[in-house]
This record gives structure tokens, C-alpha cells and sequence, in this order.
């Protein structure tokens, strides 16, 4: 008996500079082994296929794609499922799975960054599992990481808790409910904000703390702009530092 | 008045492969600008002096160091830092630094992964932010980041919570409260444990848990011997999987 050997799922980090001008060399976020698969994948899951296809030209770039772009099958994700998260369990991805079963490669991808962590697609990945197929997450940037990792903040112990409340008032008794975590447990609490909010939030953030609490920003993160710093709300007071309007992580920690 | 510009703190991350045998191409999980910043640094502080220079011979294999190995300074971190952790704010790490504030950039390095991720270093990070150093983290393979993506457990909130007790009853009584969490608040609890007591938590795991509750582990990230997998509790029980020996990261989830 024959048997047709499945395809894998490959998770494909891309650049961090989405949207950005001038964007840097793809080589200097991507490992080999990342663009290799890359050039290699000709059918993708993708949150939307205009930024897929800007990353497949800059990988063609480097490394010629193994088929023309217009020929490659690109499927976007439901919108539902990109705006609102896909983790509830209710959104069946096993469709979008069908060529792997039929022993092709696919590849997921987001914008910026890591498919399925602070992105869409972990219904794909969870679909994936469910039909033993083999899951492959490849090196790339992971925003969240570099910030934790550069604000010197707890990387033993650490949650990232995705975007704050908009309204005022719960935004503020959430951050005030994270610094207590992180007194508490010691547990670094990150999290995110539509970068048109950064501003409102960070003034929450100086407003709500408690003074010797060490707090963290991170932007540019992989880009000439990029800016990392940690200091005490204390000591954050002090400086006129303006909150930067590109996406930023912000964390919260003793 | 002339003012010599500081160096910065490079966190750059090392292959996963550290201890195995064949080990891969460097090429294919650290992207290019990351090995042009290892081979151009000269100064290391790290966790293990022998592990910093079998790293750098791989980089001079593939980009000539600015120096040769013999004439680099590598500077190991005290051993109550590297082993119980430096997150607790005790340990002074700005001597280690002195060198930056003359000019010299700084690489910090772990012997796997991303410093100051689930490894030493934190403390060096913030020495930097309190002495106004440039803070700059690499972009490479970090184990938790790619177990997380990998899981199809949810991204958009999730917990890193380092090692279990390895008392039996503390143990299981702690896998009980992470699952307690990740049901009630939908966050995915990952956390590690020293490779040879792999099987002991396999066991407890599939012992203290809900049938329904989702359990991932991943081993063998970004190697040849890659495995990640994800299932209930219940249908974890109807396979005879043996828990690899290797370093897993383990995930619990909805």
C-alpha cells in the first residue's frame, strides 16, 4: 500500500518593518533555513494576501521563489478571525488544511512578526494538530521577546496579556490589577496598544503606578528607530519623554 | 568639549543545538546582522566562559571575528546569578559594564537561546538601563516563543512560569492551579523542567489534569529531532508517547 506523505505546517515569521519606509534587508532578521522555506512554500494562510505577497517579493529578492508569485495560492484568514483572535476554539481552520493533507507544504503568516503569538493563526496551528500534521515554527523576530529580553525586566517569570481596556477608568484599575501581579509574584506583566493610543495609555501608566515600580517601553524593535528603555515610574516623571506613536510593547514589572 | 560615545549591550542569541552532536548550520537560525554584531564584538559577559568560545568559533566559521578568540575578555557571570537567577534585583552587575562607558560595545550571551529569556542576565540589562547604556536586543531562536507558536494553544494571552516544584504533591498541587488559570482566564501557561525529570512530570501531568484540558510539549526546536505536539489530556492517555530527554518546553491551555 502506498501512502502519500503529508504536508508540514510551517509557521514564517517576516520583518518587523511592516509598513515601514525604507525597509532594511531581509537577511539581517531572517535566518537561511527561514528564507529557504520560504522561497520553497507555495501555498499560504495569511491574515491578508497584499502583505504576503510583499514579503514573498522581498524573499524572491534574495532567493528565487520556487513558482511565480501570481501562480502561489494565498488564502486569507476570515476577517472575524483576524480581528477578533482566533484562541475560543470556535472558528474550524481544518478547510484551509486540505492541500497539506494531499502532501503539500503550507505556510502561515501574519503581518509583522510571529503567526499565532500576539497574531491570528493558532486555529490554523490547533487544525493542524488535530489532523497529525507535522507543525514547524520557523526563526525569525518576535517583538515581544526582544522587548522583554532588552528591559532587563523578570524573563524567569512573565505574562504577555495582549491590549488594555479603552475606557478610562478599566484601563487604569487594570494596570493598577498587573502592577499588583507583578509586586506580587514578581511576574513581569507585558502587554500592547494600538500604536494612536500609546500616548493615552503611557500617561495611564505614569498616572496609576506607584512610584518605585519599574516600568518598560520597546518600538523600532529591528529597525534604525528602535528604542528600549526601563526606569521607575519615579524616574520616568522626571524625564519629557514622548511616548513614541509606532507599535510598542510596554511592561510592568519590580 | 570632546565626550566619548558609550558602547551598547548587544543580547545576542545563540543556537538551540548547544551540547548536541552533529550541530547545524549557524546560518540557518541566526540571521545575518546578528552574526556581523557577534563577530565584530570583543567584549562578552556571559553564564559559561567555554560556551561563549565554541559559539564564536562557529561565527569565525562563517564571518571572521574582528579578534582573535585568545585576545577577546568573556566575563562569567558570578555562579549564585547563574543558577538561582538574577530577577530578584540583589546582584550589582554595573562593574561588569565599565567597559561600555569607555566605548566598547558589550555582547551578552547564554549558553542556549536568548539571555535574560528563561536564562540569566536580566540583572545586566538593567544595570545598563541605570548607567543610560544603549540596550539592543538580536534577533534569533528563542525555544519558549517558537513551543508557544507551534502549540495552537492561544498567543494572544499567555504565561511563562519557569520551573515546577519537584516535590510530588507541590507539583501536582502547582499543575492544578496553572490549569485553574489557563481554564479560567483563557491564558496559556508554558513552563520547563530539567531534562531528566521529564517523565515525572509527564506522568503528573496526565495524572493532576482535566481530560479536556490541552497539553503541548515541544523538544528539539529548530532540530533534525523536532517535535511538537498538542492534545487533550484524554487523548494524550490513549497514546503510548514517550516524553523526550531532551530540554521540552510544556504548555497548558484551553
Amino acid at each position: 500500500m502506498s501512502h502519500t506523505p503529508q504536508g508540514s505546517l510551517y509557521l514564517v515569521p517576516t520583518p518587523l518593518d511592516f509598513g515601514c519606509e525604507p525597509q532594511g534587508a531581509i537577511c539581517d532578521v531572517l535566518p537561511q533555513e527561514t528564507l529557504r522555506i520560504a522561497a520553497a512554500t507555495t501555498h499560504w494562510i495569511t491574515e491578508n494576501a497584499k502583505s504576503t505577497r510583499a514579503f514573498l517579493k522581498r524573499v524572491d529578492g534574495v532567493l528565487p521563489l520556487a513558482q511565480p508569485l501570481q501562480q502561489q495560492t494565498i488564502t486569507e484568514l476570515p476577517r472575524e478571525v483576524h480581528k477578533k483572535g482566533d484562541h475560543d476554539g470556535q472558528f474550524d481552520a481544518k478547510p484551509l488544511l486540505v492541500a497539506a493533507l494531499r502532501g503539500q507544504h503550507i505556510g502561515l503568516v501574519s503581518e509583522a512578526g510571529m503567526p499565532a503569538v500576539a497574531d491570528p493563526g493558532s486555529s490554523v496551528v490547533r487544525a493542524a494538530h488535530d489532523l497529525g500534521l507535522q507543525v514547524v515554527p520557523l526563526v525569525g523576530p518576535v517583538s515581544l521577546l526582544l522587548a522583554l529580553a532588552a528591559s532587563g525586566l523578570n524573563g524567569q517569570n512573565f505574562a504577555f496579556v495582549g491590549y488594555l481596556p479603552q475606557d478610562a477608568a478599566a484601563r487604569s484599575k487594570r494596570l493598577r490589577e498587573l502592577e499588583a501581579l507583578a509586586l506580587k509574584t514578581g511576574q513581569t506583566q507585558l502587554f500592547i496598544e494600538t500604536p494612536y493610543r500609546n500616548a493615552a495609555l503611557w500617561e495611564a501608566l505614569l498616572h496609576s503606578l506607584q512610584g518605585a515600580t519599574r516600568v518598560a517601553r520597546a518600538s523600532g524593535l529591528t529597525l534604525p528607530s528602535m528604542s528600549v528603555q526601563c526606569r521607575s515610574v519615579q524616574a520616568w516623571k522626571q524625564t519629557a519623554g514622548v511616548v513614541s506613536g509606532e507599535p510598542t510593547v510596554f511592561a510592568i514589572g519590580k
